[in-house]
């Protein structure tokens, strides 16, 4: 069978393809929070988000952001360039949350001066420890040249993705990137771009709890979560067909 | 009374006294790890630490180091100039050892390629967090050009340590400093150099237990804590006396 199953993460299936350039990426339902101590389903997720990667990715690419997005053979199927995957994951923040409240005591919401480009390690055993730079050179993940190549890149796509988001009369308030090096040694933004790796917040609702459009929802069991997993991909899609 | 309480730590107390310019720190023999999860007494610790620090700062005085400190009116007591202390805890590492090793995965007592500086949130709510540089600005904690005089004495401490420490045939592994400005905005190393700031292994002992001359033996129950600090004053005060 040309079809082997490379790698299954927790919200998503690898599998090889006849082609070793390419590679078939399965999107999942499965929706996990907390480094997977909290573990549940969320209905139709596998389409919704790989549909919105699918509408980011070629959005960003018509913006020249190289990405290792190919097509959607099928709704939750996504046929993707094979890449090394970086071992450290970007995240990109405009507006204080998560993690950066907790370790920092910033209050939830407040507007950052200008944007911050953090990076963790893409390590589930460690719970995805913060990494200074330091320490990614030390552990020998990146070196000082790609990273700055990097944190350009994900510079670049907050700017496309937060311009892109507006129009959705959506706010960016975080999000997550992972990049990929591909056998010419470009680098290419890689995995998803979607409500499970993004804060997206409702810009026509100020209420802290309604206005949440992303996993928050789940982690948090605020309800509803399908239906503003639903409505960010209506406006993303909407939003793609306008502007192409 | 000249001397009120104006802070009480973990470890010491501060004391005002007659001249508004000069407090005084007394040392006690309180021990706490983890956040102050673990508590307990280590008996003769307050005059230890004491007379060691007042010894490091000393040596450190005389390679040009500038300290806070002025001199010890009792055994556990020592006057030190008042200074606003940076809230932000330097930690140098010369050996993976402690969170580097739970945070990154590197085996305790990998040697570092180079001495990595790193910084913690002095909060003990948030649990002194590590921090990235942008973390230090956007919290406004440290401008830029501070943190590198900050980096640039730590370092240069640190080079002073490791000599001193060599000839007391002992490994500095890692250990924790506080900075303060002065009135006339001079940096000035500030807090304490003691077996409850830094990892000290006897380099004529390789066992990975028995050879811990420091806080650690509190910390993982080790037991014989009172005597690994004795020798580490015995030798640190020996050594001193053949420096000066």
């Amino acid at each position: 069978m040309s079809q082997t199953k490379i790698y299954e993460g927790k919200a998503k299936i690898l599998y090889t393809t006849e082609d070793p350039e390419i590679l078939l990426t399965v999107y999942k339902d499965d929706a996990t929070a907390f480094n997977a101590q909290k573990r549940g389903q969320i209905e139709g997720k596998g389409v919704i988000n790989c549909q919105i990667t699918a509408a980011l990715f070629t959005w960003l690419g018509s913006n020249n952001i190289p990405t290792h997005y190919l097509d959607c053979p099928q709704p939750n199927q996504m046929r993707v360039k094979a890449v090394k995957i970086v071992p450290v994951e970007v995240v990109v923040r405009n507006i204080a949350a998560g993690s950066l409240c907790r370790q920092t005591g910033l209050p939830e919401g407040k507007v950052l001066p200008s944007p911050l480009v953090e990076y963790y390690y893409k390590s589930d055993e460690l719970g995805d420890p913060l990494l200074t730079r330091d320490r990614i050179f030390l552990l020998d993940l990146v070196d000082p040249q790609r990273l700055t190549e990097i944190e350009n890149m994900a510079r670049k796509i907050n700017q496309n993705l937060q311009s892109f988001f507006e129009r959705c009369h959506i706010t960016l308030v975080d999000f997550k990137l992972e990049f990929g090096i591909d056998a010419e040694e470009n680098l290419l933004l890689a995995d998803e771009i979607s409500p499970d790796t993004c804060r997206l917040w409702d810009r026509d609702n100020t209420d802290p709890q309604s206005r949440v459009m992303d996993k928050d929802r789940f982690r948090k069991d605020l309800g509803q979560v399908e239906s503003a997993y639903q409505q960010v991909q209506q406006r993303v899609l909407a939003q793609l067909k306008q502007q192409l």
